[in-house]
């Protein structure tokens, strides 16, 4: 694995290994002694759009393991704006740094920056298309919380169409046995035809509008996601629609996950539950990020 | 001390310990060697209103101690703009860091962050309320300089209404014996009632509108500031209405005070007196604060 | 050397001792080893005008060297905005910090700052005055690919007349032995008078419009700064005039630089020619300011 552009690129033996390193990586944390894999090196974080939540955990990533930052948080004052092309940037970052974090709004513009690049480029969100360290996030967090993927039953809900973070949990979910996805959601943001035609063959699917969460392991919450919807009326039909509360869980032998931010999809009074899981989910997003910086370094180190 | 968000909060004991630590920490300053103590431990700072100032003299403290920092400068592009509560925030940020520093326009934000927060919160400004960092610096500043806090003769200068600084001064200094304190302002900016009350059965007080520094040990001069004024005509009929002259503290055994950023109210070519240390003043908030962020460490890590 | 303000300032031996430092910073990288030069010691990045490129080089360059950065990079929120002097701020970053870089809007700022700082000021850019790191490893590029830069026959192409970066390479090789100079741009955009009144005695020079490069072993491409000129038609008369192909260099002994960023003026299939230096210049810039840190700390700390 040179880079990390798509969950696409990433086989089964290749998760595992990331997974068995994030677990490394979170015995790391929880000994609280300072690491110095990454000392001395340098991760850009090149967020040609603002993203807090996710630079933030890259940042903590590297800097856990020892190493630093450099890198913008917008376009704005970049030389993107006196014309310079990605490549030229790529090439340019390529001298600075040992490792790459690209956000970019265009679909295919970290695919494209790893085509350019001699240092690993890792994909934080390339428009709506892959968000690819969120989903193996995703598949630590089911792991560790329910002790295996193969033979999991989860129900994902509410937008299940602009959600790319469900996509891509699907996709990489059908490369586990037996798997039985419950879609949740209304008409108006079912899953797109193309992901269903692409999973169908590997695991168990249904659709449904209700919110049935029989015989589920795992409940996996969405934010309807306001800034995605083209007409502000479509958005107002449906939000608030699905409401997850502490009875429908409590007593259940069930997780809730949830990418977050969330807004009002949980009920807060859910945080306490022993089910609700979200926020561990959120931390267990720095292993995963150590694991896949300490993975790509040393690949392309050897 | 879990947190530190109010000088209300902190007895004189704990203020006693804070400063005793702070000396040891410019003493590690001085001898310029790298220290390790916040080695690999990360300070989130969250500055929901922007501020460098304090931001770069809390990011100074941590890596002097050997930490490093994440954080954004501004709200606009955090998850805040899709509709998450602080309350959610702070449980995320307290799975990636060790301690927060908290700024945001809202009284009472930083207490609400305390409270749902399982690491130790910094409140570093919320609104006009209160920025308890500021006023231990200044403690740290009188005992450095003149030697002790307990009968202490100290003049307040200029704006008395809206400078939070003075207020949690005057309160902290009430905590101390025989204290002397003077507030000289223009009537429209006099200290407020509540202040006043709070105080006046623990210091001696005077009111003046006169500048009359006589039998002063410490004078605190204040910057009016613009911005906190709702009506700009206001403004106008007291800026500059304070001037401090070489000729009103030369040849004097008195320090003069000033939190910064000054406009015209200290002249310029005070700064190279002896008497004058508020450049010093500033440089003792990378000391005060590297004990406050030790001493919260090692309380929430013992 | 106390500050570096201007290439100006620094004399060809101190030039020839910050080469020699950077070849060494240059095996530092290379060897891939955490440095602990700067270990503890930070530097100040006052940003008062954006410049993503100049920023991320220079927090490289001290990361690189075991240091840590504190900074901010637009003035919008700083004190400046409350009345403070540049004065001020500098005597509280100098209880801050180790070293400053500065970029400022107006000519002269840098040199302002120097004046009043007690610890070393690189001046990163003023205006369309200085930029004297860029000239440095401009000729340290020069060094490590032709292996000297006496009797260097150097063509700039291009925008002579706004380019700060021509001007104050042009007037560095003046110090120099037997440097011929050839200077080819549009009338438009000519080299100003007074540095040629400045130079030349020292160098051989010529002026044209046609692109001849005859006998010339470096080709300093610019870029035509659509930002600098006052007048959008003059940018259009003259925008695309020189570009830079293939047949132009191949089977040359020749070396291709340009400050960066470009647009069209090198066409990019010259990227893997190895008479195209522009990347490794960039790059270069990491040694060189490695190394104008260690010098300017070095003798700040005796």
């Amino acid at each position: 694995m040179n880079h990390l552009i798509s969950t696409r690129d990433v086989s089964k033996a290749e998760i595992s290994n990331i997974l068995k390193t994030a677990e490394e990586m979170e015995k790391l944390l929880e000994e609280k002694k300072p690491c110095e894999f990454m000392k001395g090196k340098l991760l850009a974080t090149l967020f040609y759009e603002p993203s807090t939540r996710t630079r933030l955990s890259f940042e903590t990533a590297v800097k856990r393991l020892g190493g630093n930052v450099i890198g913008f948080t917008d376009a704005k004052s970049t030389s993107v704006t006196k014309g310079e092309t990605l490549r030229d940037t790529i090439s340019v970052i390529g001298g600075y740094a040992d490792l790459i974090v690209i956000r970019h709004p265009y679909e295919g513009a970290s695919r494209l920056a790893s085509e350019c690049s001699k240092i690993p480029v890792i994909n934080a969100g390339d428009g709506s298309n892959q968000h690819p360290t969120q989903t193996l996030l995703d598949l630590y967090t089911i792991k560790r919380e329910i002790g295996k993927i193969d033979k999991l039953n989860i129900a994902f809900v509410g937008d299940l169409k602009y959600g790319r973070t469900v996509h891509s949990l699907c996709q990489a979910l059908s490369l586990f046995d037996d798997v039985n996805i419950r879609l949740i959601s209304p008409k108006e943001l079912k899953m797109p035809q193309e992901i269903i035609e692409d999973i169908k063959s590997k695991v168990n699917l249904e659709e449904m509008e209700e919110m049935d969460l029989e015989e589920i392991d795992c409940i996996y919450m969405t934010r309807i996601q306001k800034e995605r919807f083209p007409d502000p009326n479509e958005y107002h039909k449906v939000k608030g629609i699905y409401k997850l509360t502490k009875s429908q869980v409590e007593n259940k032998k069930v997780i809730v996950m949830h990418p977050l931010p969330r807004v009002d999809e949980i009920e807060q009074d859910m945080d306490l539950l022993e089910q609700s899981v979200y926020f561990k989910q959120s931390f267990y997003g720095i292993p995963v990020r150590m694991a896949i910086l300490k993975l790509l370094y040393e690949s392309n180190n050897q």
